[in-house]
């Protein structure tokens, strides 16, 4: 099973469902602001979630294309406020949304994306029952995400962040998204309340396993496979749970913070890390969660769409970028 | 019938359910954020209209409460975003939203207004078709007001606004959230589609005729009534209504975009206008738009609800500031 395969064949439907779903309308600029993100591709693996969870559960692509459609308009909505936020000029190598149309654009592109998510959503097939809980748990996915980013840039001024608030913070970003994006394609597809919440979990344990991982992946991958250059966190002064973890044992990193270092400085930094077990750790970490929501999908009977979701979850933790 | 009173009567309740439906929780500063401005007060129009409609279908105010908190909370996330788009650093009195917060504050401050009243409404009391349908109509307006917005930015940079396209922006600036709140009301009030249709067009009538008539007290309400100088939008060069037929008629105004002008130069300005038939013109169509509105309310039987919306519908058209 070629697991990019696999997701191209779904994320294929998912970009036309986004040209269907959110055509480009008047004012047409408002409209091109708006599907310039979406349209500038990214791997939809959080689009393709909800169509594998309805695929385990026995239902099918068209059932739920929608509600994938729904949820990565609502990730590009994050994308195209957090960028203002965080000042972000480059998103998916090209100028971000606020640096081509202002920022004025921006957040109405992003307000549009959000709107029409809701939209898109309503008109999902289904029992009203099960749509409208759809509605919920995204709504609810979206206001966790604003708390995660509202904690993310407070995080920013603070010296005392620790392991519980940083997982927090983390879960509210990624996790939750795609949390709702398993539950919402295994409630649309029919399953029990039983099956949906431990698609929930399912969720929201590799989206925290995938961004941990990201803290991982900045410290051990060469530059040439990362796009750029290792150890970057470290030199930000970002506090990821790496950092957090050393920190705690009393490590002191010379180029925390410091904004630049040369390449015998990160690799010295990079091996204190390692030492201190701060990089095994998180990488435990993040292999733990994965163990834990792979065992929640015994919960289904094996199929295609299982295995691929199983290899969704792997793939967080065995990326090298 | 005293209509401060009936209007006060309700949103007092709305008051209280922005206090229970979005309560101020960790991260305790979003939230703050958040509730600053629904907390500032304001007339509370809109929700009241929500009950209002309900009421005269035969409903309630606890049927439809959370709807109404949810219009509000929706009217307060435009108005947080809006305000940061044009740079107003003032709204109710006081500093708005990202004065006190900054700009990444604000943009979550109003995108967990937007989550939060799509949450409520999910939860709203009524047969689930019904709550979709008011999702849908929700989503749509708020989608409507970017585009609104969009429009009303991009006038700023063109000479050649058209009658049709400022009413336009008008309708979705401002029509349409009195129609989604009208509408949404009668629907969860229990109404028929053809009562819930007449309500939606009845609140995007008088919201456009509430709209073009602010435009006529700028140029009629002395200054102590108004709380600011009238002529203001001759000044800054907004293409209201009033300005777009006086140019079309050829009418050249001194002050037109100048930023300031004396006590004399506005009297003379105002005079021109109203030689010109412009501000007249504009009146008679608020005047007219209103007349529209109110027959649309015979499709329900008299009641005091139906009295207090008409008078609604008066005061759009009456109010001098």
């Amino acid at each position: 099973m070629d697991l990019i395969e696999e997701i191209k064949k779904r994320s294929s439907h998912v970009d036309k469902g986004i040209e269907e779903y959110l055509p480009i309308d008047k004012p047409y600029e408002l409209y091109k602001a708006a599907r310039y993100l979406p349209d500038a591709g990214g791997k939809r693996l959080r689009p393709a979630t909800v169509i594998l969870a309805a695929e385990a559960v026995g239902s099918d692509l068209e059932t739920v294309l929608p509600a994938a459609v729904a949820v990565e308009l609502v990730h590009n909505f994050t994308l195209v406020h957090d960028d203002i936020m965080d000042r972000d000029d480059i998103r998916r190598g090209m100028p971000a949304v606020h640096v081509k149309w202002g920022e004025a654009g921006a957040i109405l592109a992003g307000d549009t994306l959000y709107s029409k998510a809701f939209e898109i959503l309503t008109h999902a097939s289904g029992e009203p029952e099960r749509i409208l809980k759809c509605i919920d748990i995204l709504s609810k996915a979206c206001r966790d995400i604003c708390e995660g980013q509202w904690m993310d840039v407070e995080f920013e001024d603070r010296n005392d962040v620790t392991k519980e608030e940083y997982l927090e913070m983390i879960e509210k970003k990624t996790g939750v998204l795609y949390a709702a994006s398993m539950q919402i394609g295994a409630i649309l597809g029919g399953s029990s309340e039983e099956v949906s919440d431990a698609f929930y979990e399912f969720g929201r344990l590799i989206g925290i396993a995938f961004q941990i991982y990201d803290d991982v992946i900045d410290m051990t991958t060469p530059e040439e496979i990362l796009g750029k250059v290792r150890g970057s966190d470290l030199m930000e002064g970002k506090k990821t749970l790496i950092a957090i973890h050393a920190l705690n044992k009393g490590v002191e990193l010379r180029i925390f913070g410091k904004g630049e270092a040369t390449t015998e400085e990160i690799n010295e930094a990079v091996q204190q890390l390692e030492d201190a077990g701060s990089i095994g750790y998180v990488r435990d970490l993040a292999l733990n969660y994965i163990a834990k929501g792979k065992e929640l999908l015994n919960i289904v009977d094996d199929s295609e769409s299982k295995t691929i979701l199983l290899a969704v979850a792997d793939y967080m933790i065995t990326r090298s970028y």
